[in-house]
């Protein structure tokens, strides 16, 4: 747990050191739970937005893209069920005037308990040594089958009352468990209430007129209102796709854990339309073919898991969600629905307009089953970003940081070093620099000795590093330096461009 | 008039027939000034966004990406002086309920004005045929001199009041005029007040600890406010810039001609940073650049007109407008500002931060002076989709829609074409499809006669159009079909992917 939050905050400084991410409006000591993305970082989101776009909708006829708006009629959030169920419980203590989301204090509660039982794992594993067996261990030690029994009856009956929409339980438990507020140690608290985590906003300048507007609080509802426009004006036939990036907006109580889980974030979702009844093949499907698509960039494959959900949201006959080892532990990355028709006729009845597909094979009109993809795209940055970051021991009593970021992801694909700042060699790197500019990012840097250069480069996640040295005038040659192995090779200048190229080839790396 | 009308019109259905732009929310009857990107519009505008992105931050080694939060803290638009000065004066009329722009009411009135000199105009030149000389006539006839010196007064008068900000005037103006409410011909108006263009909105769960937020109403200061992190981290030195891409928003109350301005919109925004005193040295230098950037897009010179500000916003020394001519005459496009050092020195007041920069060849500290490029996405997007858009006469009795759009700005790069539908030619042209996907947007299509596809292609904006015939399986060939001139080609498959290669060149199309 101390070594986790140790490679978090490792994570977090760097990504602020080498120019990926900073806390929003930081001269204003930052606005809570918001980022910005810095000049690495705004390159590396960007690729992998282009890496997720060019694999769904490049690669699929069936697939075309959407850029729907933020601001949508809010009939759509009636339709969809959030205005009246996208809701967190939350609880004043009435010392503090802290608000807090009931159902985290009692989770943290259970976890503490969790952790009880952990401790005596870990001290019977260091009685133990080698011979310890774990699971028979947990399987009968009474203290550790207390508190797992305890855990799992707290958060059993925590689950069946948000299922119930029973607060008044929420409340009880609190109290039945003397859970104090971390502020204040106070147990005077208030009822559970329900809040809305959607930002609203107001469009028009008369308080009267005044429309209530959200922001909205997922992209996925701007694919389904254009449905009909899109299938009609693309001619699409079914099964088909519409995929979209872009903003979402949810005003969470307590947002934490960096860029993980934050009230503005950005999704890369697509929705696939599909006969009733093929839904659960196109599920398999697209869990198959975006374990694929993680699997190409290469981050490990021990960092995934792939989670089942037994217990389904109302509008769900399936679901997974793709896990991510994180600095945190494993936590959701991905999430694939087979959402039924739920959205679709939910928007029909509230808008009154036919949202079908006519079938010519089936010679019949139907409305189209659904299976989405969902990715947090400031998640997958996350997940990119941290499994990369590496601590190196050279062996030689000295270690390196490095991030081994996918080259086709790096935000700088190559810097060009002159080996030393005079005898003409700044201007042969600069002529190469202007030479590969127009098809790679590429950077130039002439301070410092080069090795610190390399050392710099490598933290900020560049794969090359070519250095002019004073050879290079007379043989046309430069030295090319590998990030990851720090192998360096001898190369001609004119084969710089189809070594990066290939480095970076789109196809290559999705047929990994 | 009537005629550009008529052409906006066809832009409009034209976007929304071929999957460009759709209203938001069209199921809910739309969100007024809100639109959605169809399956062609996202990609257009994705293509549009990197031909930006590309020249600006990939070609300068001194230009940096960023991607700011949509959501900064309050006290970034205290400092902005958005919070108090970012105002639209309205007007309620007292019987219709309606709500107006003071100031638009009285442009209206005066345009009217201007409207009876032009038919005046009109009229002499019907009479006088070719040898009108409309610059004597407009100086000389005593109505036309009435009308322009009326028209002049109004726009004079309301230009001092704003710049006064004297209201009250504005209402006065407004009664002396007789202007009545167009929904109910009242004359019963309410006082004129300010009202602020910000969407607001609050952070946080509760009422006693909400923050007040805003949506931001440009994206310049998520660059200001990141300036030092930025600059120490990304290791720059004067001069410098960053650049970003974005949304942003503005609660108008007129919001009007279709995507040119919106409520929601996206700016596409370099800031330079320079040493005090260079500023207009490099306000010339990217005067010319992004004039350049333009021209290569080859949509016509003569649709640009270069507007240098005589009077200049108090941040401002220099500022200059790139209009382009829409469908509904020369408009903003871009904006070219010399913002001093008002905005960084604003935020260091504000802040109490220091934004400065240690300039090591002067050997002092000072805070850099700003030059910005600024141009609204969604009207470059109507720039290059309403200037490519043709009704040609094909000479023959028809005629054609061809949407002429930058091939390398075109969504689809080429549609391969079986011939007929058997024969075993569509799974020739699916081969080609399936290799030429890894570089290109490339579509398949089948349906219909080989010439209602090219049609189809033609008014979509597709540059290629790749067909297979009989002969294929032989000789490896196909013909190639050029949008533009409508020449046909027999090309080998395997030169396929370089002639559409060399026709989107990025470094071709930038050397224009």
């Amino acid at each position: 747990m101390a070594k986790q939050q140790d490679t978090f905050k490792q994570v977090i400084a760097h990504a602020k050191e080498y120019g990926y991410i900073f806390s929003s409006s930081e001269i204003y000591d930052g606005l809570s739970a918001v980022y910005d993305y810095g000049q690495n970082g705004a390159a590396l989101k960007k690729n992998i937005k282009e890496y997720w776009w060019k694999s769904m909708v490049q690669l699929h006829d069936n697939i075309v893209g959407l850029d729907a708006a933020i601001l949508m009629h809010p009939s759509t959030w009636k339709a969809s069920g959030h205005v009246d169920a996208f809701n967190d419980p939350l609880i004043d203590n009435k010392d503090s005037k802290k608000r807090y989301r009931a159902d985290v204090l009692i989770e943290d509660y259970a976890e503490k308990i969790n952790q009880k039982a952990q401790k005596e794992i870990e001290k019977a594993k260091k009685r133990f040594g080698e011979s310890f067996d774990e699971e028979q261990f947990v399987n009968t030690n009474p203290r550790v089958i207390k508190y797992k029994t305890q855990q799992k009856e707290i958060l059993e009956r925590l689950g069946k009352s948000l299922t119930d929409e029973n607060l008044a339980d929420v409340k009880a438990q609190i109290e039945e468990l003397e859970i104090a507020c971390p502020e204040s140690g106070s147990k005077n608290w208030t009822d559970v209430k329900q809040f809305n985590l959607m930002f609203s906003t107001k469009l028009g300048a008369s308080a009267d007129s005044a429309l209530d507007l959200y922001l909205r609080p997922e992209t996925a509802q701007g694919i389904f209102v254009n449905f009909a426009n899109v299938q009609k004006t693309g001619r699409m036939k079914i099964p088909f796709g519409i995929a979209q990036i872009g903003k979402a907006f949810r005003n969470e109580i307590v947002a934490r854990q960096f860029i993980f889980r934050q009230r503005e974030f950005e999704q890369m979702e697509m929705q696939f339309f599909v006969r009733p009844g093929d839904e659960l093949t196109w599920f398999e499907h697209w869990k198959s073919l975006r374990q694929k698509w993680h699997y190409s960039l290469g981050l490990g494959e021990e960092n995934y898991r792939f989670h089942d959900h037994e217990k389904l949201a109302h509008y769900a006959n399936a679901a997974t969600d793709i896990e991510f080892n994180f600095p945190f532990g494993f936590k959701e990355l991905e999430g694939i629905h087979s959402r039924t028709d739920f959205d679709l006729k939910a928007h029909e009845e509230h808008s009154g307009k036919k949202l079908q597909f006519f079938d010519p094979e089936m010679n019949k009109s139907y409305t189209p089953y659904v299976v989405e993809t969902s990715i947090g795209l400031d998640r997958m940055f996350l997940a990119v970003f941290s499994s990369a970051l590496k601590e190196e021991d050279l062996g030689d009593g000295n270690t390196r940081t490095v991030l081994k970021l996918p080259a086709i992801l790096a935000p700088i694909k190559a810097a060009i070093l002159p080996l030393v700042k005079k005898d003409g060699l700044p201007e042969i790197a600069k002529e190469i620099q202007d030479e590969l500019k127009w098809d790679f990012d590429v950077t130039y840097d002439e301070k410092d000795a080069v090795g610190r250069r390399y050392r710099r480069q490598d933290a900020a996640g560049t794969p090359f590093c070519i250095t002019v040295d004073h050879d290079t005038k007379e043989d046309k040659q430069v030295t090319i330096r590998y990030r990851d192995t720090m192998e360096q090779k001898r190369v001609p200048i004119s084969e710089l461009k189809s070594i990066i190229q290939k480095a970076i080839d789109f196809r290559t790396w999705m047929g990994k």
